[in-house]
């Protein structure tokens, strides 16, 4: 098993194969694939084709209807909501989010709801199709429990990501893809499965107590929210806007992609929003505040020892344009479970890696 | 000095009154008057009537206008910008969250963007004014840099404040009203003044490092951004939503309310959402999922020695309820900020214990 870089295109074209042989349409399959191979070359790794196996699984069972075909179930001015229809959680997100983009062209602002999804993968690529559209965009979704709330002994919430995406004139846009849990799950369970301890402010045990035992995870203890009531209230507000207002299940209605029996819909719930930016400046001119706000950060007085400051979204772009230019070097439980991939789809791994 | 519980009744009496001295109108005098008592009774006594001396001063001065009219700027058909006119923080935060209301009725969802705004209180108040209508209701603004960025020396952005509320049927709305900062820099500034000593979480000195001396507040150091590069991302959020959206001050471009010369306009932006909880479902339905997840909660297994878990607000309504019946307990930097307020005014102080 090679572990040197591989090339973007290549790992998209067996992703987009792979999801072809389990039944998607060309154009379903080239979302999944892009959504995926984009969030590797973000090299955010826990999200990205690392969880391909575990799409085609559900795919194969059922859970996921590969023809399924996303639709407006309901709609108004400035708001939408969409029905999965059980299909490939990018699928879903995509069309939402497109929506969202077409109906804030109209009205300045839109909100569309999502029900009958299941695990989208990286809010953060949702996000930025609004922002290439030249539109602020924000991507949420809820999951199954696995993160506490203060005070509790074992999971209250998903660990509800939320993701925001602001077109930054000649910089690239700003993009924050945050769980509402100290981490996201998928690190806790890779570092059970690379057989590392944790820093004990990710994870409580089954006695409510921090722990550096991922060992248990996902099946015992529960993830800690960031910061507290603050990330806990937070996801409160996601569970609301895609769960509860969607019609979507929530808290222990979700079900769980990777672990629960594959043959059942998850009905997960996102939500997506996007924001006209030139409402009343043109466009142009808030690029240019934006550019000058990105500037000021990078010109900040830094702590000893800090060689530059960050805008959200920018070591992501820069890892993105090496992986364009060299490739993405993949970790090796990537390789594992593409591997598990591969041989579920009957295709050849070592053609990416050619 | 009395310490004894206020009327909530005679403590807005007082503080309508003293913005009328200042030449409010009866309406914005009773508005400014509802959020600041409000916050009192929330028992989130850093944003609440401490701050009148502070806003008399600047209606004395002119940096906030007593005869400004906020107006509507420019909207669409789901989209707003207020212009605040450099009143009072309050007035034009509620005509923004009022419009957005409105609209989100029509439209489904909202946003009204506002600039020439100053400090607003508590952002809860307004994210409950759409609560108390229905709708989910969001309220944020921009402030002054004085949190950290990870890894800089000294503020980036503001500590910059989100709030939602939600609907939730039999029990009081969802309510989370949080700084992006660790905590509120009302919250060092209070320890300061009290010759405390604070967590080293709060706070950054001079070096960047943290420090648990809050003496140098705010002239010195940089409050701690809450969960690291998250807490920084959602400012940065709400710097673009608020600030740069709107047309409004944005970082370094915002004037502070209690520092500043007390002539000149602080700028500050805000940003308000709303959004109907009857998209596709009834009013009723979703009010029963809200009661659904918050009952939940409640009945979720706790850690050891823990004897509730509560959802966003509660503790504030609890407070609220309280406060209504029996009183509000200011503590003593509120008293004395109240005789500041009461001297400006030319009002008695002992009427509001009386």
């Amino acid at each position: 098993m090679s572990t040197r870089p591989v090339a973007f295109e290549s790992l998209h074209r067996f992703t987009r194969e792979a999801f072809r042989r389990f039944g998607l349409s060309e154009t379903d399959a080239t979302t999944g694939a892009d959504v995926l191979v984009t969030t590797d070359a973000w090299g955010v790794f826990t999200h990205g084709t690392k969880a391909l196996a575990g799409y085609l699984r559900r795919l194969k069972l059922g859970g996921l209807r590969p023809q399924g075909r996303p639709h407006i179930a309901a709609q108004g001015g400035a708001w939408a909501t969409v029905d999965g229809d059980s299909s490939l959680g990018m699928i879903p997100s995509v069309f939402a989010m497109k929506t969202a983009v077409t109906k804030a062209k109209e009205q300045g602002v839109a909100y569309v709801g999502v029900r009958n999804s299941c695990h989208f993968g990286a809010a953060g690529y949702y996000a930025w199709l609004a922002a290439r559209e030249g539109l602020i965009g924000l991507a949420m979704a809820n999951d199954i429990p696995s993160v506490a709330a203060p005070g509790s002994r074992g999971p209250i919430t998903g660990s509800n990501p939320i993701s925001y995406a602001v077109p930054a004139g000649r910089h690239p846009p700003l993009l924050l893809d945050m769980s509402t849990a100290t981490v996201a799950g998928g690190k806790v369970y890779t570092a059970r499965t690379r057989g590392e301890r944790i820093p004990d402010t990710w994870l409580l045990g089954a006695d409510g107590k921090p722990t550096t035992d991922p060992s248990g995870y996902p099946d015992v203890g529960a993830l800690q929210p960031a910061a507290g009531h603050k990330g806990y209230g937070i996801s409160l507000l996601i569970e609301t806007l895609s769960g509860i207002l969607t019609g979507a299940g929530f808290t222990w209605q979700v079900g769980s992609w990777m672990w629960d029996e594959g043959r059942k819909p998850t009905n997960h719930g996102a939500a997506f929003l996007a924001i006209k930016t030139d409402l009343v400046m043109p466009a142009a001119e808030f690029a240019q505040r934006m550019e000058a706000l990105v500037d000021e950060i990078h010109a900040a007085p830094r702590a000893a020892a800090v060689e530059r400051l960050y805008v959200p979204g920018e070591m992501e772009w820069e890892r993105h344009a090496h992986a364009i230019k060299h490739g993405i070097a993949l970790p090796d439980d990537v390789v594992v479970n593409l591997k598990k991939a591969a041989e579920l789809a009957g295709l050849d791994l070592n053609t990416v890696f050619a």
